[in-house]
């Protein structure tokens, strides 16, 4: 009886479990082609499960023709488990090559301490899950699959779904940006944007310049493409003017990538003026730029800077990425290139090499989610509850923590210079133990440097652990100044 | 008077078509910083719309602080148009690189004749649409948005969804397929698996073997990462053996890419016997084999050929690329990679920089689909409408078709050789003319050859457009004879 070998347990369901128990039995020989299994009624009352349980194990095999059903005489075994073997195995280590290996070692999800239950998480800038209006999306998806029907499942295009594309076109136009000869193209986030722009458009050893400290992404996929970087340092204002020209003058680069809004980490927010200095030095120099419009969204409406690609009038020097998902719904994975027309017309085809395209289904939900207006609604709602996080973190640094500066104006983080050059590695470990965790500042420097620094992530941080935790890191501080 | 310019059109709403004329005008500068606008009544009267689309332009741009409304004052707006611009331009065309260049002239969607409405086109192997059943599908859809809500909306993890991870680690084992010491990494689909695998794998001149001829996206991103491309002739069974044995030794090849199910474009299911006997050099000679599952679902149950995979038992020596969005859904862009543990892990670091992962939503509702077996309810549904289909072209093919020779067992494509080296893309120019559209040959050849050859896509065909249109093409085929 091949059922006398199963232990069933709690976890999973039953007839998944009866269901494998027979594979296995297959494959190791103990059942072969032709093998009668007992009935139903027999396995269930052996086994002392509902024999609806037993009935669905069998239909599902049936229906991958692993057995079949013989009117009024069984059901048996109709494959042949018990195989010839081609085993082989190579050695996949001495295959990955340099780019495999360096995404593989910059990963820092799996080199960085990891947060565990009921810990304090500073780490993390993603969205606050809570402030998604999950009833505006549901009604978006529903109003995506009442229009489109099976029009989302079939394929698409690469270039993306066309009211998307015009809802991002009017609205990078309501930024102040020139549409004129440009394009847009739908990618899977910031990351595919990123990635596709600078695999079509670099080679081995361009140089590409960029903010000290920066995104710590974004210096994974420059070293995977064998970029040379080079980072240019920032104060408040934002990238300093004098080292940017020095840097250029040295280095002719083949980009500028920067991300004048809430520059990750620091927070800083590029001020209007060094806006129009930064793009007077790229015009001048015929430098592209990369510009990240990483949580523009966030900015309070009165701020008066403009992204660069709104800066860059029509022509066609900036190329610009953007992303919602950094706020609203990382998990669809939805972001877009603004570009000169005909470059945007070579990414397509880029990216339908890559991914095809991104899925309709989603592009298609989130257009009408931003076209009923429920986008503006979140914007105005998570603004404010951020501002007053970011408030609450500030307060509760100033309180307890001994820094040589702060920086960051609102968004999700705010950056942490640690004074005596005291290492902020050292003072996780010992936070870490106190159920508190921070990114450490020196994943955002490309040269080992930033290491008396840290990221403090506040948006999914309730209000007291902000104290609580900030506290805690504070102490850290004192043991071990 | 601001909107003195406006011309209304039919095609768009009211209000989208005031905002941007708004934001034109301030563009241009007709508006200035604090202009005061019409009020909504004097402007629904001018203009002769209805208040409510010049308050809901107005609300908009409100909402995005464009323009102020000062309570008993009137509108206002609020920001600068008349900026001061650094306008330059790049030429992009000359940046673009190999890679973006390979990608861009290989991409059949911008070079091929394309599909006019009213057309009978045989060029798409896409599945028929009609066919999805949409109503299990927005079941799925609406049970993983009520049991995950906003968890899916939220960062998910590159690996994938676990769910669908477990459900297709079992459903590779009810293929007879050893999951030992192996992982499960979800893509966009099969072009996503294979791209992040030959970047990981591969460098510069490495020779990778496949069948002659075959899937022409496969060409295309082996050629976009510069690898050597060896194809080996089939016959009626599959790949040549002595030929693959002689390139393996002459050429060394880092990978074997092959399609054992269906190869596209030919339809040759490869069998058993040489399944064997293809292993078995590989193994002698320790070649990774990359296998694409391509439609392996719609082969019947009952036949007796094995994934490579399974032949493979423990060993880690083939790499699966799975996709069912091949004959379902593939607007969701969903496939798998089966491979090694640890080369997962580093192909998850990949993904992870690529595009941090697919889409939750996607995955989840894709997981309540398959498992509420919605799935293989629409398999045996599938198989029996284009097994009909099939039997329909193989006829029209014998009665309309002079040809030296037709292959394809079922599916969705056949493969029809010419006689007397006769041009397919000549044949297409007279078929194209008269409505007809098909896929010529030549595209599934790395070097020029295949041009007496065309494939024949019929899954989405109408039958009696099948026998119209293959009747042109045996016209046509006489004309030029």
């Amino acid at each position: 009886m091949i059922f006398s070998t199963l232990e069933l347990n709690k976890n999973e369901p039953i007839y998944t479990q009866l269901e494998r128990h027979i594979l296995e039995g297959i494959r190791k020989g103990e059942l072969t082609k032709g093998s009668k299994l007992p009935s139903t009624r027999e396995a269930s009352k052996f086994l002392n499960v509902s024999r609806n349980s037993v009935i669905a194990a069998y239909e599902e095999l049936e229906g991958r023709a692993v057995i079949t059903t013989k009117r009024g005489k069984g059901t048996f075994v109709s494959i042949d488990g018990h195989k010839e073997s081609f085993d082989y195995d190579i050695d996949w280590n001495k295959k990955v090559n340099f780019y495999g290996n360096t995404l593989r070692n910059l990963d820092i999800i799996k080199s960085e301490l990891s947060y565990e239950k009921g810990m304090i998480s500073f780490k993390s800038i993603a969205p606050e899950e809570d402030l998604f209006n999950v009833d505006d999306f549901k009604r978006a998806l529903l109003d995506a699959w009442n229009f489109e029907q099976e029009n989302l499942l079939n394929y698409g295009y690469a270039k993306g779904y066309k009211p998307l594309i015009d809802y991002f076109t009017h609205y990078m136009e309501s930024k102040g940006v020139s549409t004129y000869n440009k394009d847009i193209l739908i990618t899977n986030g910031f990351t595919e944007a990123f990635d596709i722009i600078l695999s079509s458009l670099t080679k081995e050893g361009d140089v590409i310049l960029c903010e000290e400290p920066t995104h710590n992404t974004a210096l994974k996929i420059m070293k995977s493409h064998k970029l040379k970087i080079v980072q240019i340092p920032m104060d408040k204002d934002g990238i300093k003017l004098k080292e940017l020209e020095e840097a250029i003058k040295k280095y002719s680069p083949s980009f500028g990538y920067f991300i004048p809004s809430y520059n990750n980490p620091t927070g800083i927010v590029t001020k209007g003026e060094r806006r129009k200095e930064l793009m007077r030095l790229c015009r001048e120099y015929k430098v592209p730029i990369i510009e990240d419009g990483f949580n523009e969204e966030l900015l309070y409406s009165s701020s008066p800077a403009k992204p660069l690609a709104a800066l860059g009038g029509e022509g066609n020097g900036v190329i610009y990425i953007g992303s919602l998902s950094k706020i609203l719904f990382p998990g669809l994975r939805i972001g877009w290139i603004l570009g000169d027309l005909n470059l945007i017309d070579t990414l397509e085809s880029v990216k339908r090499g890559r991914t095809i395209h991104s899925s309709f289904l989603d592009q298609s939900a989130f257009y009408y989610y931003l076209k009923s207006g429920a986008f503006n609604r979140y914007l105005r709602n998570v603004r404010k509850f951020y501002k007053d996080k970011y408030n609450l973190v500030m307060e509760s640094i100033e309180k307890y923590i001994d820094y040589d500066y702060v920086t960051g104006e609102g968004g999700l983080h705010v950056f942490i210079k640690l004074k005596n050059s005291l290492d902020a590695r050292k003072l996780l470990d010992i936070c870490y133990k106190r159920g508190v965790i921070f990114m450490s500042g020196d994943i955002f420097f490309e040269n080992g440097q930033g290491k008396d620094s840290l990221r403090i992530g506040f948006g999914r941080v309730k209000d007291e652990d902000i104290v609580k935790g900030i506290k805690i890191i504070g102490e850290g501080i004192r043991e071990l100044s």
